[in-house]
């Protein structure tokens, strides 16, 4: 049976160790008050939570499914619903939420902390208020003052959850297709008519009451994405008094059969003069979108990283537990009928692979989470600034790369298991089945390719790109007189000059044909990937260096393991490097016909 | 709705004008008659079957799955018994079989390429005559002209399956821990006692009976492999004249739950004093295995290539059909509402990965193919031997290298449907998950490398490893005065010249650290599986040349995809040969306890 303990010690080490979340929090007027014992008893309640109540549903979830009754009714898997009663009750949707609406005002670096762990114990189930988190960052930023009113404290308690609505049938990457109508009504809403699909909690039994965010086409609307506009569509609508009135007529058509995370509902919602109100402005609505896709993107990041590291545990355990065949180099376990496979150097290449990508994504994610809380709520401009320009520059990044790598080492925990990987109760297959939507959803991991090489990186001409290499280079300064950190640092910075020779390359080259960036942008971001993952493990391993005398072994297993990263990880470097250097000719060159 | 239809173009350049089987065939005397026109029937024939008949079973097997019902009893999905009938009485069964038990006595070529279509079609389903062959294979070598002339025209007519009984719930990889007794009795027979776990095809209702190859230990066995002797177990006792008799001590006691292949029944086996006859000598019964284990770990590439196949087919017609944004060079198709998603670079990457592992795959299968008949029936002695080698040393690669890019191949076809990929009907996520068992079964990836650089390359010095160097060297030599390959033949020697040298440091390192054999292996079949691709590229583009003038655009097709191959695919040796490099060390510092 698959187990699941919050790693709570590597978690502290990166908030409290790494990133030193007090101090550069105590600057934040909003969070001057919060201290470590503080953020501690949130993760280890939160990690209780999620470890008890969570965490064995998730099978069940996976088993049982949704299941779609007709008349628009869906209900969720045995025991989702009573999770979500206790989740509510104990105020944690409330937790990152601003406490003008009923929130607990913790800041977002702690909040993610805690979405890592619901993400280990139950993705398809931690979706739904994951979702409502989006909805309400969207209409926290474009609602009007009564739309706030209205819908802002049932989200944050809670009662009523959210979705986002913009795929269709003929479109998906592409929203400019989009086909949805919002006719203006004389009272001041809208009658939202079209289908939407993949609507993840689009119905469910968990809340009584669904907040749909709608992109839909007003009638005198421009053609493409400059006519797209969001509008609010309640499945009850709000009766003025805190309750549900009227059922609005939008109802889910019908349920989809996935490859994974079947704890939440994927829906067909059908929209038939559905009563809606714009949010923002006409026209506008992909702009307000993007607020809220920017921040699902870093919780798919999130998702990923919870389930690698439930796959890096239950690998782990299998491989300390599971007795088969001698080391080569020996027995190592001569009382044992045979060594336990941890003694095997190719099992310990997957296990080591699965932990120095868990570990050096939760620093990225972490460290992404506290820039959000500087880019927001620092009393600094510059700094405000700064911080923008790093989370933009690397959202794409916390999406693309930490999804590939959470399928990769999804795939290894298995492996380890063997034949025994392959079987449902062991827990691990489902984790690789749940794990692969993450490259999917939210704009595939291409569209992430493409954000960050085209807009990011070359859309302000490599000045966000800068930026982060100035990071980089004061880390590598300050280890200058170390000749211990050399083995880290020196490999930082030859990638960290490989990137921007290689830059400036695709740069030209993209300037006489743009097919150059799409041809670049997955290698690209895999590049930029591996950048941020040496800053995070150099960080690291020169944190646990200071401490190495501590005596705490916690700190020679950073280093072991930022070792593992430099030598056997970071080369995948040198052929992606050639791959983006061999240009776009090569996928350009064959005839449509003749593929 | 998935589509599959058969390459058969692709399928006959390979065997015709790549490897010219017609010419080589002729060599030897059991094959002097058969013509390419009779070849290609088979393969027509075999295709229709293959798409009509097993092809419409795929989803309905993945849906149903195998249903135990208690007492022993298990049922295949609806259909799967109804096409084993017919494919019985077509013959099918007896393609590649030995005419004197009553096969059609084709080539073993003729047979993998047939092998590949059913994979394409139905991997769970062709398992059921893919381990009959296995065990057909296993009592032709080794078993007595009496337990011939009993077993063996059962297996190749189809009216009996086999199984192959290795893995105990407490051992896998090890097999020198099981525990399975065989006590012999006075009549000459075994009473076979205990529990195999993972046993495909263990029980089902397609045949009147099920023939077992079960691992037991006699009772004086010595411990460990040595004490491993094999038997013969039927379902059904023989009658003596033909037909079946009592039931035997053998019983399934559950079917697993699984990622994938759903439609073959993955059966815990209980042998309950059950009657048994051994085949070969006693503690033999490892080397009898290895015979059915090696044709085994053959086909298991062929199951990846097939659905890699599959999978490439139906993203590609998705990339032609999905319009979806424009290029980012103007736009493709103005008349359309957006381009086809195919004119997108790194769509093409995506199709053009698959494309070119999926021809790699399939020349690199069928020229084993080849080598395997050459192997077996060519009267030169000295052929004999340079086959067998070629063979041996390049089965682990077949296995290993061919299963791993099938679950990226159809990862990433996946990827191009976007969110239509994680959605069941489309059929990719079920090719993902019935792809990712090959990775592991037969002996896994690992196991595969393993045997690559421990027993096949190290084993001998490296003297099979220089046989496939010379047939490469007389590639590059072959084409050495034409300019024309020189973008072809050079990579492809350049990394021949670096596997030398590199298999001679990691030998010399393994003579004073056994772990640094573990540390390079898995990355080490990796490279010599690009080397083994690039000599296919290479030999492919170097006929594809010579027919260019032919105005048939397939010649064309095959040299941008060599030229695709070599630009993005191969780099990734450039990462591995560092990795390998890198050594033992950074893998076996960590303490077990500070994982």
């Amino acid at each position: 049976m698959p187990r699941y303990i919050p790693p709570l010690r590597d978690m502290k080490f990166v908030l409290h160790e790494m990133l030193e979340v007090e101090k550069h929090l105590a600057k934040l007027p909003q969070h001057a008050d919060i201290d470590a014992a503080t953020i501690d008893s949130v993760l280890e309640e939160g990690g209780r939570f999620c470890a008890e109540v969570l965490f064995p549903l998730n099978q069940v979830g996976d088993r049982e499914g949704c299941t779609y009754h007709g008349d628009g009714v869906v209900t969720t898997p045995t025991g989702f619903k009573d999770a979500y009663r206790q989740f509510v009750e104990a105020g944690w949707p409330s937790l990152g939420a601003d406490p003008e609406y009923g929130g607990q005002g913790l800041p977002h670096v702690v909040h993610s902390a805690f979405m890592e762990m619901m993400n280990s114990a139950n993705q398809a189930w931690s979706m739904y208020p994951g979702l409502s988190h989006g909805a309400y960052n969207a209409l926290k930023a474009f609602g009007t003052p009564e739309q706030k009113s209205v819908y802002l404290p049932k989200l944050v308690s809670g009662h009523w959850t959210g979705t986002m609505c913009l795929t269709e049938a003929h479109c998906g990457t592409d929203l400019g297709l989009l086909r949805t109508r919002a006719e203006p009504q004389s009272d001041g809403s809208y009658a939202i008519t079209g289908t939407k699909i993949f609507i993840s909690a689009g119905e469910h039994d968990l809340a009584e009451n669904i907040v749909h965010l709608v992109l839909a086409r007003l009638p005198d609307a421009p053609a493409g994405t400059k006519g797209i506009s969001l509008f609010i569509v309640p499945k009850f609508l709000p009766d003025g008094h805190g309750g549900i009135g009227a059922r609005n007529r939008v109802k889910c058509g019908s349920i989809e059969h996935k490859m994974g995370i079947h704890g939440n509902a994927t829906c067909v919602m059908n929209f038939d003069q559905a009563k809606g109100w714009m949010v923002g402005a006409p026209n506008k609505g992909l702009n307000a979108m993007f607020v809220m896709m920017n921040s699902a993107r870093l919780g798919v990041g999130m998702q990923s990283l919870g389930l690698a590291e439930f796959a890096y545990q239950n690998s782990l355990a299998y491989a300390k537990e599971r007795l088969q065949s001698r080391s080569l180099s020996g027995p190592k376990y001569k009382d044992k009928p045979a060594d336990p496979i941890i003694v095997h150097p190719d099992v310990r290449r997957m296990l080591l692979t699965q932990k120095a990508y868990v570990e050096a994504a939760r620093a990225f994610t972490y460290w992404a989470g506290l820039a959000i809380d500087r880019e927001h709520k620092h009393p600094d401009e510059a700094v405000r600034k700064d911080n923008a320009d790093l989370v933009a520059l690397l959202t794409p990044v916390v999406k693309g790369f930490i999804t590939d790598n959470g399928y990769e080492s999804t795939t290894l925990a298995m492996q380890v298991l063997g034949g025994h990987g392959y079987i449902t109760e062991h827990g691990l297959e489902q984790c690789v089945r749940d794990a692969r939507i993450n490259m999917i959803y939210e704009g595939t991991n291409t569209i992430q390719a493409l954000d960050l090489l085209g807009r990011k990186v070359l859309g302000d001409m490599g000045a966000k790109l800068m930026k982060f290499g100035k990071v980089i280079q004061d880390l590598v300064k300050s280890h200058a007189g170390d000749p211990a950190m050399k083995e880290f640092t020196d490999p930082l910075a030859a990638l960290a000059t490989e990137v921007q020779a290689l830059t400036a390359e695709i740069g030209q080259k993209a300037m006489k044909n743009p097919d150059e960036v799409g041809a670049a942008a997955v290698p690209y971001l895999r590049i930029i990937g591996h950048l941020v993952f040496s800053f995070a493990w150099c960080y690291a391993a020169g944190v646990a260096m200071k401490k190495l005398d501590s005596g705490d072994p916690f700190y020679k297993a950073k280093i072991t393991t930022a070792r593992f990263y430099f030598a056997k990880l970071y080369p995948e470097t040198a052929g992606l490097i050639r791959q983006v250097r061999a240009g776009a000719a090569p996928l350009m060159e064959l005839e449509e016909a003749l593929f």
